[in-house]
């Protein structure tokens, strides 16, 4: 399969690479140091992204961004750092690239654990996620092409408890690696419509 | 209790007043015919609607605009009517609201069946909704003053069958009152962080 990997050079999007590349054709994306570029804040940058590399089976976004902090310091202005990023970025993959997909083809995108169990700090993510699966649920069943849509809702990554982790006390980490096999179960699997959680 | 209801005039929100207004204080808001004017799309005017009506007991919120219609016809830009309405509107009330909140204040917002059963012609409605439900459970755990939040998510209503029946085949419509008890339920209870599902 010819894969476009957004966001690739993350710490999910890194395992997921190497996951992915043993067995396909991975095409890395993100705002630096990759295949090709892209910010997807920017539906033109989306749309320029899509012309150059061309037809595709498969879009993975491990990519976007979110304000993290207490919910006294959440604004309108700084909720808007998921809301572009994290979810409106996510969805304009969706929105644009549906025309570049072969048959069958797939997008798999990015939650994460908090929009189901909350933490401190992590109000504007959770949204982000919640869109994001709503978003994936709803879609699936129109898509067209037999495309399939689904995601991923990880955990806490071991790799990433250096950062995070006074954010989630007594959670349980899991291994980028592992997480990394829920992108293949999306990607070379036949389910629509699903979030894998990697917490249950 | 002092309550501000925003989307007052709208098909839930006027059944909402009749079962709120009965024993409390209940002040319409919305952009046009209402006690406070209030575009909640804009963070100014929010601003200025609670410095007008001052410190309040419960904001309701039953407004929020979506559109409707196949996914083939979604794009980023009229995707951007529930971003602008329906989510950010809605989340917009809390991250302002909440200093003019008295202690054991409540906020409810307004998601929809379709976060969770989705239709053809919903993807941007139930977007939204996912991201109102999650905000409202991770708000929950932060927010300051005991005050508290949660949604109530109707299934189609019987009052709004004629315009949206066709969009929800075989969905059992639950009457505008019903619905109404939902509201009274978040804001004459004690709960917090929780989707009132009118379809379970
Ligand atoms: N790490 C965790 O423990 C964890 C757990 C659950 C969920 N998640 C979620 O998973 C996602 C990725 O997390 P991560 O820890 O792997 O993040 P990360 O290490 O910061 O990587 C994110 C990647 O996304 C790219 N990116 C960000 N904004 C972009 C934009 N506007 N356009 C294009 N590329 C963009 C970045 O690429 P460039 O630097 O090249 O711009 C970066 O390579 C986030 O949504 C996060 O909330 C993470
Ligand atoms: N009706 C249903 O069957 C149903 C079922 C499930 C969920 N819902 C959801 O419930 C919500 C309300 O539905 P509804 O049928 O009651 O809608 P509606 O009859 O159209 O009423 C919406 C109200 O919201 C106000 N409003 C809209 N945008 C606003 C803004 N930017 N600022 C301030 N006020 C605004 C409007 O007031 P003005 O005209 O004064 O601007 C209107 O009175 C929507 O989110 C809808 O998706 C509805």
């Amino acid at each position: 399969m010819k894969i476009l990997l957004v966001g690739a050079r993350g710490t999910i999007g890194s395992a997921v690479y190497e996951e992915l590349s043993q067995r396909h054709e991975v095409i890395t994306a993100g705002r630096k140091e990759a295949d090709v570029m892209v910010d997807m804040r920017s539906p033109d940058s989306i749309k320029a992204m899509f012309e150059t590399v061309g037809n595709l089976d498969a879009v993975i976004s491990t990519a976007g961004e979110a304000f993290f902090g207490p919910l006294a310091e959440l604004t309108p202005e700084n909720n808007e750092i998921a809301i572009e990023g994290k979810m409106k970025g996510q969805i304009n993959l969706v929105l644009i690239g549906t025309p570049y997909l072969n048959e069958k083809g797939s997008f798999t995108l990015t939650t994460g654990v908090i929009m189901d169990d909350p933490i401190v700090g992590g109000v504007s993510s959770a949204m982000a996620g919640g869109a994001i699966r709503a978003f994936v649920q709803a879609a699936a069943i129109e898509l067209p092409h037999h495309i399939r849509i689904n995601d991923v809702s990880p955990n806490v990554l071991v790799e990433s408890m250096s950062t995070y982790g006074p954010f989630f006390p007594g959670f349980e980490p899991v291994p980028a690696a592992r997480v990394a096999k829920a992108y293949a179960r999306s990607v070379e699997g036949a389910q629509t419509g699903q979030t894998y959680k990697i917490y249950v």
